[in-house]
């Protein structure tokens, strides 16, 4: 049957990256849960962590990343955990991300609702963040993570870091969790026709937030060694407020000044439909166009 | 739950645009099979026609289309029918459209599968067009039924025109099908900032099949007089060998020759995600792209 629902994407990170079989039984936990799809999982043994990637609607969404805790909690404990990547607690951060006929308000939403579950059912403190944090200094990850698990028993002591859920103390063995909500990420790259490194920096320079460029663009310049070319390698935070066209047109326009033509792009991964048809609007001119006019979407919007 | 299956739309035409309890009740035979979205019906009361849009997987698909047979025949009778419009049939003709996870063949054996079960339950002789015609001869829907109803029987007992399915002769009430497969149409207009309908008609001759441009558009001149500015109006009857943004760069290149711009674009109607996608790809020189890094088709293609 032809379903009626939202699309959420939810990307759990588990302090897991070296045990198979634990990453294998977390990702089973996810899977069967029904109307719940694992798009993507992939470990790291160095950083000792993990990213799953799974999609679905509201509720089973929910009851998946719940049955996630039940699963790594036991299997998973911070106290005997080593890894580069910085780490708060077993299921370390959870985002929702809003993809199709749902809004960010929505996943705001069922962010505080699985946050108070979560503290609530396994006694685990819950940090909320990014878009649903209760607070503008703890919107970013970085802040709230600060100190990591070895850190937790004294950073939860002080007032201005009680955890938006649960105890005022760390879980013995799991540590706190950092529950939230944010825009989908954009990998993408864009390879110019030159070796030329120092091009791809300036123009990363030029684009990026962190020195002037566009709000929601992280970008740097780095060698594709293997084709002898140079490459603006970007995430795109907000594809809404910064879409992908725009980039690449100031790409475009800043290596022409280095009488470098840019040679093609790239998307890494995954990217939402939303994304693409944006670009086709602006390039077509397209004018009167509405999200309902794309078939699969209103099939999708259409169905009970 | 999140569904795993193919789109496939199906546009039945039937013969009647005046009488709406009738087309209620065929659009009614639609929408009561599960997996079945009608997403578009409308009527033409001087053609005596209504155009109906609905969207499955082929199982389903095929049940509703026997159901809308089912409901149609005792209700339309071509022995007292009128309209502009020409016909062979109460159930005029049957496409079936390949929309996403389907490819063409897939629609081809729908449309034979569907027309065998029309001729064997309701006696309708059927004639297979387009991409699922028996021969070159039988491709264009305007051969098959040129002498229309009217003129049914004769062209039936001509040895070249035995139908596909069925009897050699009319069923009385419903006289026959025509059902087959073909590309989806996307109904796509450019504007041009001028009011000089002699240029918008100069492009259409320059870009349709007819007059030496593009093999799937078709196109014409006309003027949008409420805006007091000319159109290029187009059909597109293959966006996967002739894609919409060629067509846009050729219109706004031929546009220049006259100093004339281009204004915007736009779509009538739907239009399938991947025919968007195709005009991202070009204009953002993308490379090494699939269609399962689009993250709303990665999770219809991962149902079970």
């Amino acid at each position: 049957m032809i379903a009626a629902m939202a699309i959420i994407e939810c990307v759990p990170n588990i302090s897991e990256g070296r045990r198979a079989e634990v990453v294998e039984a977390c990702v089973g936990a996810l899977k069967r849960v029904p109307g719940v799809r694992v798009l993507d999982h992939s470990s790291d043994a160095s950083h000792n962590r993990s990213v799953l990637t799974v999609a679905g609607d509201a509720k089973p969404l929910k009851e998946a990343v719940l049955a996630l805790y039940e699963t790594a909690l036991p299997l998973i404990d911070l106290r005997t955990h080593k890894g580069e990547h910085p780490r708060l607690g077993a299921v370390d951060v959870v985002p929702f991300v809003p993809i199709a006929d749902v809004t960010m308000d929505g996943c705001v939403a069922l962010a505080r609702e699985v946050g108070a579950e979560v503290a609530a059912r396994f006694g685990v403190p819950v940090f909320l963040y990014e878009e649903a944090a209760s607070s503008p200094a703890r919107r970013n990850l970085e802040d709230i993570r600060r100190g990591e698990f070895e850190g937790l028993a004294e950073k939860l002591a002080r007032p201005e870091w009680r955890p938006d859920f649960g105890p005022g103390a760390p879980h013995p063995s799991a540590g706190a969790s950092v529950i939230g909500a944010r825009m989908p990420l954009i990998a993408y790259n864009i390879n110019l026709a030159t070796d030329r490194l120092d091009v791809a920096k300036k123009i990363a320079a030029a684009i990026r937030l962190s020195s002037g460029g566009f709000r929601f663009v992280k970008a740097m310049g780095v060698r594709v060694d293997d084709r002898n070319l140079s490459q603006v390698s970007m995430n795109l935070t907000n594809f809404e407020k910064t879409p992908i066209y725009r980039v690449f047109e100031v790409v475009k326009r800043e290596a022409a000044r280095y009488g470098v033509a840019v040679l093609e792009s790239e998307i890494v991964g995954l990217v939402p439909s939303a994304a693409l048809v944006d670009a086709a609007q602006f390039y077509l001119q397209l004018e009167r166009f509405t999200p309902e006019q794309v078939l699969e979407t209103k099939i999708r919007t259409l169905a009970e």
